[in-house]
């Protein structure tokens, strides 16, 4: 049974592999699980079939047999579950992978998407400007947190892990911003991820959706 | 063996069990399961011992023999995956229990956070009152949908779940902005949420520590 997941018809991160689909493209690419793509357009997203799938209106979702699976973490994590290479076999190990993906997505990744919508949605707002240094410093509190903890090891917790994979994740949105240039333990960190087969074959297929070659 | 798990010493909400240690007691109480709390002062949990635990200076930790957790959707998820009542059996219900549970913590909370962050840490700044019809709006979208999915329901798949743990808890964060008075069906559902035996009991321990009587 192939997996069917969602993503956007027009990337609005022209390539970039920022959206919620190139997490889980990467986990099955990490799994080694083939999968299909259904190309979803922003109107349709907000339709009822699509909500069926996913209630808020967003990609990505994961269709397996019956199972109908949407948030990006959950999709990794049922992954992850089923498929050797993104979970230690030690069941505490496995935990602390767990807490490190629940960390990517909470703890670290809500400052930048903060971040992020000052951006687009407040671009043009009179306090946008003056806002932008006190998100950008809340980002910095976690990102020398989560150097402090990195320390000299390649990743969070041992062996690469589905923590990882999303921290990875949610440091790339920072791409462009000039942050993660100060911290270059972290920016070595995304590189290692970028750098894995698995990461190059999923950004390569996202890529190919924007470049007109799905 | 016992876990213990860390909270304020002092209470910022007053007793109100927003901090986040509260979903980790509701979850302990729904499990059957006994747990100590080791309470923590500001100052102590930036320092470099509850640092070890908890890298990024939060609360709460839980600790079990050898263990050590962060992040309260990690550690409920792993109380979920070792106790009957917060996850279905059925192996693609308990994915999509473990859906919602994401669902909560980053789709639906991740806007009223944003609105907390606002009125907590830039009241003081010239753009706050213009700024929070936008940040309202942002939070109307998140409940619309999730409005729509519940519908009639009790709990958002099925029997009450960890999924539904997450999202009360999320919901209440909102008490007292006069938003979710919008939405009678989720005031029901958090009010169905708050009078689980469960919750009433994990309410009562976190807010005896507010009053002193630890």
């Amino acid at each position: 049974m192939i997996p069917v997941i969602t993503a956007f018809e027009q990337s609005p991160d022209e390539g970039r592999g920022l959206a919620r689909d190139m997490p889980v493209r990467w986990a099955l690419e990490e799994a080694g699980q083939p999968y299909e793509v259904r190309l979803v357009s922003f109107a349709a997203m907000k339709e009822p079939a699509h909500r069926a799938l996913q209630p808020f209106g967003q990609i990505p979702t994961y269709e397996e047999g019956g199972l109908v699976l949407f948030e990006s973490g959950a999709i990794v994590l049922h992954i992850a579950g089923r498929h050797a290479g993104l979970l230690p076999d030690d069941a505490d190990a496995r935990a602390r992978a767990v807490a490190w993906m629940f960390a990517a997505l909470n703890t670290v990744e809500l400052p930048i998407v903060e971040l992020e919508q000052a951006l687009y949605l407040e671009r043009d707002r009179p306090w946008c400007e003056a806002r932008l240094p006190l998100l950008e410093d809340r980002v910095r509190v976690r990102l020398e947190a989560l150097s402090g903890r990195l320390g000299a090891a390649d990743w969070l917790d041992g062996a690469f892990s589905a923590g990882d994979l999303l921290m990875v994740s949610a440091l790339r949105r920072l791409a462009g911003s000039g942050i993660l240039g100060g911290y270059p333990d972290l920016s070595a960190y995304v590189a290692r991820g970028e750098a894995r087969p698995a990461f190059k074959r999923a950004f390569a297929a996202q890529r190919a959706v924007w470049a007109g070659r799905p």
